[in-house]
């Protein structure tokens, strides 16, 4: 085990670097010994969309700041107090931090843990405003309450075969499987996903295994739609003049659809020839409550943010967005925000994965790069390769394929 | 019996006139024979607040409606095919019309039945753009598929007894119950409901039937929370000049409540000294997902609408509000919202009711006035006065007093 | 439409006849008019297990009971008060017969409809104890209450094209798909299913339809295990002396599941190579109690009746089986029992057929023969075919392949 | 704090005794090292109906079994990873010892962790074959995993104030609430519980807080329901000739209730004038199938065990009686068994209890006695007193009252 360690640092809008960077320690954002964790050698990190809302420039972000909340890793060193794992032993991490002992992870709420974020429920790592947990686009990180919040793989050898599945299990696909569980798809459901990016993905390969009937995704860039489209999916053009809600009706025979996904968030753009140009921030949720059937539900894993200083208008850069709550409440619809609560899924999906039930790897488009092309990734990403970028800091993945 | 019928009509804008209207056939608004139904002596009907909004004259209602949704009644002739209720049954009617043979009611959602509004889902008696079901403010009315939709109390002598409860099964009690479900209430809860009106009250009871720790009702008029008081709800007064949250801490100790419910609906107003005076469309939605923990639930049974020609704004005329979403998303909250499902609740309320565990009536503030008091009764419900007026056409909760 | 019926009758134990019937009337057991009933035309009926029941004598069956509840047919006459179908539509039946209009079918509990059997709730076409309706393996059938009860297909072409898989939405499917569903069966979930016949494979086929990880179906009857494995699902077989959980834990590598479904019933036979031979009542039950892990929850959709004359002791008579409580109790499990409720799961199903996420009639083994020779088809099953017989009174299906 | 301890030790059958005991190490029951324990002065601790069962020799629990498993303390001493507790707070055990890091915890099933115990799922203190955890009733206990699994109190003084409430919260409250929610207990719900000892009583009390609209407490022992009486619950004498379905029907005008709970278990003894002087293991549940409505739900926190030595014959001594399950599966009912998962219920009674909305000591007949009396409480008990008696090794409850 080397002491050194090279990550992936924001350094200002648009512009990330691979640089040296601390060993990490078993110490707390607030500088408290954790001897509850553990230190991972990264296996595998994901780039998140969410990133890019860093990159792009659209938070507060710092610069300095080691990116990466998709992380898998092996145990090579742990604290004091961690009971359940061993030195090598393959896991997953889930993207949020938490505690297990707060009130809201007890009730399995971990996306909006109430110790380890000081300004407000929830952490994460490499993010900000999560806590200041370090990220994990690095060759280690740490990891604390390891026992609580780490998915042990059960078979190192069956783990490295699928490690492009399992390595989505951190983040992206419970975030989908989030967004169609809270949309009430189940076998036999039709279902409307908007976003053909990688959470849309996710939430389709996921509303296909829930049982769904019949998954419909749609977006503004046609280009988005074409491999979807051969994995089986329907597919809907947003940059077509054609309304969502005929284009609904041609694929099912009626406009509505019993639930929907809003896998965009408050980056979304218009519809149609002319909208597809210019941002609209709540023209998904607008549309998503025209297409849902009356008692439907909507599941919303797409982010939308608390302040957003690059916003077109002053609402939304409180965060305001201009809902048509009026429909919804006559359609007795209901909604799901949140960052999703990995571990009340991850386990389970890792079953299926291991069981051949899902190929998400495929349906999201992993491309395995090194850590040193993590920049490129981010740049590829940001003009809307329809890739899931997945560094590879110790070419372990290399080697296993 | 007699054949001729009295009811309450909207003349206008500010204007409703008792009239000599036609006596109710067992037929349907598109004219077909509906032998499902049953005509019923009006035993009790109340005014509701989305009457208001009619009468108002925010709304398309058109000159002529005889209004009333919440019909309490006596069976006094059936249709042919009606098979479980005999004459003489006192039953209540919930406020939706529901036919119980579409997809929507299959899985019991009343409140969106698929066939008996023909513009959109979901019905109501006496109601603009709900069908043209002709309302039950009134001497007699009819009910449709009379065996799905009426609730019968097993004994009329004890039904009479406990009428003033009972009549407010209809919509009241299940409205703000429904609003309390859906905000997650349950033992232990603390609650927080925006609006003293009848369903903040009846949201407040429910709350406590449904062993809420500890409910807090808020509203803007400081004389509507003077009741609440008096039964022993925490209240907040919004005319002060201390936030919302601030008031919640000094009850509560934290400036959070695990469950919220909105019932005041579209035509809000602002909180503080000088916001009380005007409309301000979102701000109880915003205010509800400030003081709500992460991962709550906030329950919206006050109404929202498609269309608001008499709104402060273009976008709420069209029933857009500015909504701070990404301050819910940030705390994993979820909404729910629409007409109360009544079916779903009202028989079990109707036992809470019959064993003494709610006391809905002295809680809503129940007055009973004759037909011909109806006009008096909607002036001064639009004044603000902390009653539910129960209109009482055949005099019959006089006699049973 | 000729005015002449044929269907099979219950002659006695172990025999069945078809026979000259009553063309069906709109008239219910009690002799009521029924103008709320439809009258089919059979286009496909099924033999279910529990018709074996009867058949083997052992039950209170009379002689001259008319058999059949998995009906599919086509609408060829309607009451006066039928509103949402149409003369030529395609439906399937649910075998329970319900009202639509009493508390448990309000609730979406159809398998205990309080209304449909004077003597219990819950009521079936062609059963003993089941409220006297007409059975269904016939040329004609009527069928009450046909807006709630009937499922319409929504394309009758389409409906034809499809029809081996449609026939099973009457019972077998959701029946197999209740067990699964009560059994907690989810995405990742891995299952044991206790017997392969039809029930079994349908538990099977929809816990893979739910995102099960793994399914295990276990028999005494190593025949029965073929087709399943060629199907692709893990087996168990019974008749080997190495245990039921020894076996489980060869396939997962831990001797427990996350959920378990008993589709066997009363007439359980005991494992092992000695006690396969005898009925062993409590059997399945308790096996199941030992492999499913702590918290997990056995759906039981296979029969367990009330009286039994045929049973190995007197207790099994009265319906009681010495059942290891104490072992379920430690474990925490959870057990849910009863007639399915159909109507709760088969637009689901049928959209799941319709757009082909689910190949039930193979599963199954549907094989289609005349009404002619349904003896055949009772006595074949009787002895053991790995066949679901479906009955093709008007050779439709015939003309449709 | 003194090094010195005390506690109830078993001495064997009929025989418990007061004497000096080890004073707690942070170390487990394996030996290891317990850094996430901590150390309590035990505030208060109850006799439960089920230690009853070592005490009386039903169990293989070995001499010198310190016992007691319903705690409430204070902690004096805490491991280097206790992180969300401070020395001097006043805390609630629940009696479930869990470890909040395996798959059943984070699924909030605490009653059956799959760590704590090498022998099988689930560990409690001072309990026979639960994981070997010494047990409370005496002066100071370990409680491991401490963040985890204790439940603060948010305020000392009013925590005292309240304790002899507070100290149903670490088990017998729970537990009857539990066995009410699993019966599906909500407002307007008809319950009947089996038995009037304090798990009874406590189910009682929830399902009054959960909102029942009549709550009926049944026993073979008419002394016990004076108690519930006075309370204002119905109550059924099992004792008397009429049947359990009889004098259900005279209180509720039907023989049939909504929910029911099994607050009895594996020790019961038979009805009517004959049968109360026998055990008859299996009679509450069949008794309980037979008033229990279509749909149902049966919850069982009444304890029945794997192995009984001291059975009536051989099946009981294995777990196993002779349940009427044919009768169970034709009104489709659910039954839910298990120990309670204390901390899923915990926090939300605290608060009930907090508020005043439950006055749970005066239910179940909270009696407080010293330490030094505890033998002469288990005897009182083991008479069948309608007494909780609750031990105070350090006086502090006669002070706090």
């Amino acid at each position: 085990m080397s002491s050194s360690n090279r990550g992936v640092v924001y350094m200002g809008p648009g512009k990330v670097e691979v640089q040296g960077i601390d060993f990490p320690k078993l110490v707390d954002p607030r500088g408290r010994t954790a001897e509850h964790g553990v230190i991972l050698r990264v296996v595998s990190t994901n780039i998140c969309g969410s990133d890019q809302h860093m990159v792009r420039g659209r938070t507060t972000a710092p610069v300095g700041l080691v990116l990466g909340h998709e992380i898998t890793g092996e145990v090579i060193e742990k604290g004091r107090d961690v009971e359940t794992l061993q030195v090598g032993d393959i896991v997953s991490v889930p993207f949020n931090v938490a505690c297990g002992r707060c009130r809201t992870c007890k009730e399995q709420h971990t996306g909006v843990c109430l110790s380890v974020n000081p300004s407000r429920a929830g952490g994460a790592y490499g993010y900000v405003d999560m806590g200041g947990w370090v990220g994990g686009q690095a060759q280690y990180v740490m990891v604390p309450y390891a026992d609580f919040n780490l998915l042990r793989f059960p078979d190192r050898a069956q783990a490295m075969e699928k490690i492009r599945d399992l390595t989505c299990l951190s983040d992206i696909l419970p975030t989908g499987y989030h967004g169609a569980v809270t949309a009430g798809v189940g076998p036999g459901s039709t279902v409307y996903i908007a976003g053909a990016g990688p959470v849309g993905l996710a939430a389709a390969a996921s509303a296909r295994l829930l049982g769904a009937a019949c998954v419909i995704i749609g977006d503004v860039n046609p280009v988005r739609l074409e491999h979807p489209r051969q994995l089986g999916y329907q597919t809907v053009d947003l940059s077509k003049d054609a309304t969502l809600a005929e284009q609904v009706a041609q694929i099912l025979g009626t406009p509505e659809v019993d639930c929907a996904v809003d896998a965009v968030g408050f980056e979304a753009r218009g519809h149609g020839h002319e909208g597809a140009q210019h941002e609209a921030p709540a023209t998904v949720l607008n549309s998503l409550m025209e297409i849902t059937r009356a008692a439907g539900a909507i599941g919303i894993p797409g982010l939308y943010v608390t302040d957003d200083p690059g916003a077109v208008d002053e609402a939304a850069k409180r965060g305001s967005l201009s809902v048509r709550l009026g429909l919804g409440w006559a359609k007795s619809h209901s909604f799901f925000t949140g960052q999703t609560p990995v571990m009340k899924y991850n386990r389970a999906l890792m079953q299926a994965i291991l069981w051949d039930r899902i190929k998400i790897a495929d349906t999201v488009g992993v491309e395995v790069i090194s850590l040193d092309d993590a920049p490129k990734g981010y740049e590829a990403f940001d003009h809307g390769a329809p890739r899931k970028y997945v560094l590879d800091p110790h070419s372990l993945l290399r080697k296993a394929a």
